[in-house]
């Protein structure tokens, strides 16, 4: 149910690795990677980064800043997008460096509300 | 010697409060701010980011993803930019939720030579 949803972000992201649902927890509920051989990369990307998605929804809230909807880190060979889905989901769409992280964005927005929708 | 390219930031990106350069021990080097009633909010902000940066660059160095180049943080009311400028510090642009970010990110790419010029 989230895997044709992810894969269509994958494909439609130019440079897009992969797209991994996640809890806050640090547990995948689903992913789609395009490359096999990097898939466990970025489960182990997506898993350090739910660290930061929580880090940051704390911060957030501390500083009375509203609640976090998305954070972009760019790197020196990728970029890594984080969506949040509900307080305890995000979704992780990962990009080469040289990809479209632009147009992944505009599509997590996009897409958003379907994983939402897939999640209740 | 960093103000006014702070001050230029802010003034030239539609929503921004303020621009702050920043150790990644959470030490702020200089600041400059549209409206000094939120002066005090900037500068927490920044410290509890300053956290952030350090917890990413070091997961990004663990995953060997290439050296950390930007953080893009949007919440309900505020978008948070913060870009690198060397191992040990960076520069924090804080950009109204319905304010220009992709604006802010585009200036923060072009003059960051500027501010690192100035760090030597």
């Amino acid at each position: 149910m989230f895997k044709p949803i992810l894969k269509n972000l994958v494909e439609q992201t130019p440079g897009a690795q992969s797209a991994i649902l996640m809890g806050c927890d640090g547990i995948s509920v689903d992913h789609f990677t395009a490359d096999v051989t990097v898939e466990e990369d970025g489960q182990s990307i997506a898993v350090e980064f739910a660290a930061v998605v929580t880090e940051v929804s704390h911060a957030a809230s501390l500083l009375k800043v509203g609640g976090l909807d998305e954070i972009a880190v760019r790197c020196g060979n990728l970029s890594i997008l984080l969506s949040m889905l509900t307080k305890e989901y995000f979704v992780a769409l990962l990009v080469d460096r040289d990809g479209n992280a632009a147009k992944g964005r505009y599509l997590l927005r996009r897409d958003a509300h379907l994983l939402r929708a897939a999640l209740d």
